[in-house]
């Protein structure tokens, strides 16, 4: 047995058993590892950022590790925005990165690059594997540290002759260490809080779904204060049924006036809101200057400790929380937009669906219609890097196949990473994608505005509009093995949505707004 | 004037005139400053590894630096690969990468990110600007260091904040340090070495072209000795009436053996040849144990003096040459395969093209081919991440206008950036993009041979095949406003070839084999 074969029964062990691909020629050992392995799913990506964003979309829908295969140095480099997106998020992720042989490292081969440099500006835990003999053990402790917190960046490199020598037993990862959790003095602190003038909960991470997103619209009746979730999260609970709770905006003006009465503010799960970025004279929080701010527990510590802690002192646990109720849009009238599009969505989102959305500036509305519709997760790009829709709803797919994914983008964002169309296809997955084809960058108009500027010329313009050629997206989608559809009014709009909601696999509609 | 308007005009008066950009959110005074010069070029790409790969290819052409406009850490990572290949060809390239307003940064926005660390995990020089008073002068400084030494890659971070505030006075680039030589002593010893039995000279860098090619060949025809070229070159000028040269070859054994007569080798422009991975069993280096290797040059110091100096202690200098005279193959008859393709690009190769290739497993029949067709060049992909054919044409025609650019790519490698293709069609370029289509990672096959696994399973195949659903080239193309067409036989692709090399602006041959 050898150090790759000890690495993939170390994995298979410790319950790691799908893997988003994109080898290269430095990974073959680890490629005959898995191939003689087929309990192990490799699931290929053409372009690493598929991997990336497929792990972390793969975590967000079971609350488990999948790995990445990823070529040494430039292939991380190309998985980094998604690895970026997953730390945001918290999704726990474990990299296997191959590198040249360790004797073979002073030498400067054309693919020698910094694998250990370009992992630690994005991973929590970077470690490559000194022997065979320790590649099983690595191995597993990367599984562990992926685990930890909730969920961290992890990232094993695997020289060619660790992979190639002969390996020791593989292992199954340790349980990850306790979480953390608030004081007792904390909570009490916490629960006075809530109970002010002005008071919110604003809650993150596993609290934003099943017992602990109940629990916590429990201890907000109790306490009469606000719930709310920040402007992204990771996996949101919502439509029928679910606790009602206040989505934090994007416009910095918009979301000042959101909180201007917020005195006291308990953060579970989450930290304290922080404007996306800075302008020219405005703060960098949201929060009023008078707000008490109280950090009870961030995304990687004991949510379901700290909000039963809350309930406890609130005595909150028998509140009876008024659920949201299903209320669906007539079908719209009038041209195609983000508003008649959300609409449209909302109607036809079936039970039990996952949203994933980065539709950008078409978003807003979407996420207004969708609020009453029926039950759904919805799955945003945590940190900022678009280019994270098709490779998370590749991941989320795989992760559920039972459900319809609908997935939302920009075609700006959608550009990034439309390799994953392909995976789609290959994979049989059932997701909708729907394109919003605004035919450029829309939000760099609004954000270039935010900063004063209001001519835009002729240099602006070619960096902001993607119009001449225009994209085609049902060639892209066809060109990747997808059937696509390109509508122009809402009744298209409609028919094309009801069509691929009963059919099973991937499709695409490009709406054009 | 704002920093970001001092650092425009800086690059300006510096004389860096191109940007190739894939702004965000956070770059938006750059672009707004950018937007009041339209003497600068500003070239949008759908993706970041666009950007850099045009940087790059634009360097080898002009031998002067264009300007990448990145997205703060993330979009740098999307820009890694190509520079990673950009650092490997020696290019010289000055990224402006954006990032959050300095008082900003201590809070974790969603787009907050290790820029320094991102970067210097590629770059040669980094700088974060502290103040706006500063941007200019740093701007001249990375402008400087990216031409230092034959060309850097450097990396300008731009707080949005010191973007925003009062800058300084613009200031052109000093010019950079003048080159490094070698000693007399080494030269007189590499003189010495070249006289001596199986001996030969390796050239790299500017030594590929122009001048300093046919000193080269005259100094070696006064030596009596082999006159070779690494495998890889950033630049060849190659065909018709060029000096002859041996090249390196990838497979291991092929190359020991090419090399198992050498006893004396001189490097000027490269490094002494070393295999592009290490395998089981076998050396890291290719040339026998007893070979004398003698580093005259690397490719950062001054090539001109070096071979200079070698040429007057060998009398070469009125050394006739016999050049490589023009040899054409037939039209190919039989199946299209790389060596009936190659025979036909070299038919139609036209004088003065300048050849992109990256076709990796259908590559090297057609550089036998074009070895003795018109005159051109070639450039290949010099750090081995695949997904550098598209971005380093796109950035070669903006920088020769007046050239045909052949880009030839396997399908695999062209899938990690295909958006370049949107950036041709926008910017009216002259490319003819060829890609063999055969349907997978065929260099993945060949190097688990080479590791030794000789049976294939299913998950191996997975990570290979790129078989179901294919591929449709035609679609893709046409998708990313780009005409296209499929060819499956020798007349079809004589055709098509001939077809588009008539006609002007980009459009894709997708070569079935």
């Amino acid at each position: 047995m050898n150090g790759a074969d000890s690495l993939v029964k170390t994995m298979l062990a410790s319950g790691v058993d799908v893997c988003f691909a994109n080898p290269g020629t430095s990974e073959m050992h680890f490629v005959a590892a898995l191939d003689s392995h087929p309990d192990m799913r490799c699931i290929l990506c053409l372009f690493e950022g598929g991997t990336s964003g497929a792990a972390d979309g793969y975590y967000r829908m079971t609350g488990d590790v999948a790995a990445t295969m990823l070529h040494l140095a430039p292939g991380f480099g190309n998985a980094f925005a998604n690895l970026h997106n997953a730390r945001k998020a918290g999704s726990g992720v474990l990299n296997v990165m191959g590198d040249h042989a360790t004797y073979h490292l002073k030498y400067d081969s054309p693919l020698k690059g910094e694998t250990e440099g370009v992992s630690q500006a994005v991973s929590h835990w970077t470690r490559s594997s000194l022997s065979s003999a320790d590649v099983a053990q690595d191995g597993a402790d990367a599984i562990r540290a992926a685990r930890a917190k909730n969920g961290q960046i992890t990232t094993l490199i695997l020289p060619a002759d660790t992979a190639w020598g002969d390996g020791a037993d593989p292992v199954a990862a340790a349980a990850p260490p306790p979480l953390n959790r608030p004081s007792e003095a904390l909570l009490d602190a916490a629960a006075e809080a809530l109970r002010r003038d002005g008071a919110a909960l604003l809650i993150g991470g596993a609290a934003l779904r099943g017992n602990l997103l109940a629990l916590a619209g429990k201890i907000a009746q109790a306490a009469r204060c606000r719930l709310m979730v920040p402007l992204f999260s990771p996996r949101l609970e919502r439509g029928q049924g679910t606790v009602p709770v206040e989505q934090l905006m994007y416009p910095v003006d918009a979301n000042a006036e959101l909180l201007k009465e917020l005195r006291s503010l308990v953060c579970c799960g989450t930290q304290a809101p922080v404007n996306f970025f800075a302008y020219p004279g405005k703060p960098s929080l949201p929060t009023p200057a008078n707000t008490h701010v109280l950090d009870l527990a961030d995304p990687g510590m004991d949510l379901d400790f700290a909000l039963t802690g809350l309930a406890d002192r609130l005595d909150a646990h028998a509140q009876q929380v008024h659920p949201v109720a299903l209320s669906l849009p007539d079908h719209p009238e009038g041209p195609l937009s983000p508003e008649t599009a959300g609409a449209i969505i909302a109607r036809h989102l079936p039970e039990n669906a996952i949203v994933v959305n980065e539709s950008v500036t078409s978003g807003a509305p979407i996420i207004g219609a969708t609020r009453t519709a029926k039950r759904h997760d919805l799955l945003v790009t945590m940190g900022g890097a678009i280019g994270q829709c098709l490779p998370c709803a590749t991941g989320a797919a795989v992760a559920c196949p039972d459900r319809k994914v609908i997935a939302l983008t920009g075609d700006g964002s959608a550009m990034y990473t439309l390799q994953s169309l392909w995976t789609m296809a290959r994979e049989r997955l059932d997701v909708t994608v729907i394109v919003f084809a605004n035919r450029g960058y829309q939000i760099l108009r609004g954000e270039l505005a935010a900063m004063g500027v209001e001519h835009v010329g002729r240099n602006a313009q070619a960096m902001f509009d993607v119009d001449d050629p225009l994209l085609d997206w049902v060639a892209l989608a066809r060109g990747h093995g997808v059937p696509g559809v390109r509508v122009t009014t809402c009744d298209q709009m409609d028919t094309a949505l009801a069509d691929a909601i009963a059919a099973a696999g991937p499709s695409l509609i490009e709406v054009v707004i």
